[in-house]
């Protein structure tokens, strides 16, 4: 079955960065080609929608071969807007597998996309890649320590974050501060009462926010060229 | 003032890793190398302390020109038990201001050791290094999410963690059962009623878990290098 659609959100202006992280070159090619390049190779995707610069994205699917992009939107003040902005671009029915993808997380593979797709199918009303947290997280109060959480059963989210359709339709109908509050699609499906479920993310999918991250991802595309598991 | 001593603990066997993580050559020389000569070039510390195989770490000190190291043990089941035995170590007063290490955050600077020691100087009780979550963290249950945490308030922990001695000999004395349910040591102290405080940590100190953070370890460490900024 299938017929899933995902969302790509290229939108941000990179503030920590410092410049638009979507469109920086890594390895010769901007960081969206990657992104877009492990959705297109997806078997389980069948239609791909962008928001941000609609013309330089398309240019860009264009000439790399990523024929699955069937629409573009302008980006709107924060990432849920955005993501709403998205969200009106697809025409597909209540019950399609939708997924939404940060277009800053260009390390994200076909695979990782087929595992959330397969956990809605078989019935979650949300699925979302996760992996363990490995640094002791403390809650801050005027600088400092509030309280230690307890690690064990601590997850730090990813995307791409997979629902029905129909499902997004209703979270994202809530009021503009209530969007703007979630950090993640899943909390607004939360909060409305939705079960979601945890699936194995990649430590490998990171989301590129500061200079550092660059080094990385390039040291991993890198690494993936050599051992041949992606062009 | 200072005459701070650190404690770096070496003697993890590196489940995740597949190896003992701070003897794995970065740029042609162990990690635990780059650890001990950034605690050599803080001008706050004095003496350094080891945990780990006693024999390999005095040798390594003594081929980099690690004069500062002043004393090994062996490691103890835990990395709360190599803590104590490391403790076991230290001849100074109670005022002395003492770091604990992981010895696998191999890229610490200086500079970081000179913040949290004079955090303490100026009065704290503990001072840790953090620098802000940019995941959205969840709170797992059965494979599902629970919550989703509020991210503003939430830090990730790094080491060095600096306290007076007298405080560590004090927290240290706690049964061994409570010693190991701490994933940090500043943990210990709050968990005794004492102030942590927080001090600006380094996204680039990450602790080598799997192999992706050698790969960034290694792109880090020769950034440095072509900069400069590190012989």
């Amino acid at each position: 079955m299938s017929g899933a659609v995902a969302l790509i959100l290229a939108g941000g202006m990179g503030t920590r960065m410092g410049r638009p992280k979507q469109f920086i070159e890594i390895l010769g090619r901007p960081a969206l080609y990657y992104t877009l390049r492990a959705f297109q190779e997806a078997p389980e995707v069948e239609r791909i929608y962008a928001v941000g610069e609609a013309e330089r994205i398309r240019a860009l699917a264009s000439a790399s071969g990523i024929d699955k992009l069937a629409g573009c939107a302008g980006p709107g003040e924060t990432r849920a807007l955005s993501a709403r902005n998205g969200l009106l671009l697809c025409r597909e029915e209540d019950g399609t597998v939708c997924m939404i993808h940060d277009g800053s997380r260009c390390l994200v593979t076909p695979q990782l996309v087929g595992r959330v797709v397969r956990a809605v199918e078989q019935g979650a009303e949300g699925a979302i890649p996760v992996v363990p947290v490995s640094d002791t997280v403390k809650v801050a109060e005027d600088g400092r320590v509030l309280k230690t959480l307890d690690r064990s059963s601590l997850r730090a989210a990813q995307t791409p974050q997979a629902f029905r359709l129909g499902v997004l339709r209703q979270v994202f109908s809530a009021p503009e501060e209530v969007l703007c509050e979630a950090t993640d699609d899943a909390s607004l499906v939360e909060r409305a009462g939705g079960e979601v479920r945890l699936v194995p993310g990649e430590r490998t999918n990171i989301k590129l926010t500061t200079p550092e991250d660059l080094i990385l991802a390039e040291a991993i595309l890198a690494a993936r060229e050599q051992s041949g598991s992606r062009p």
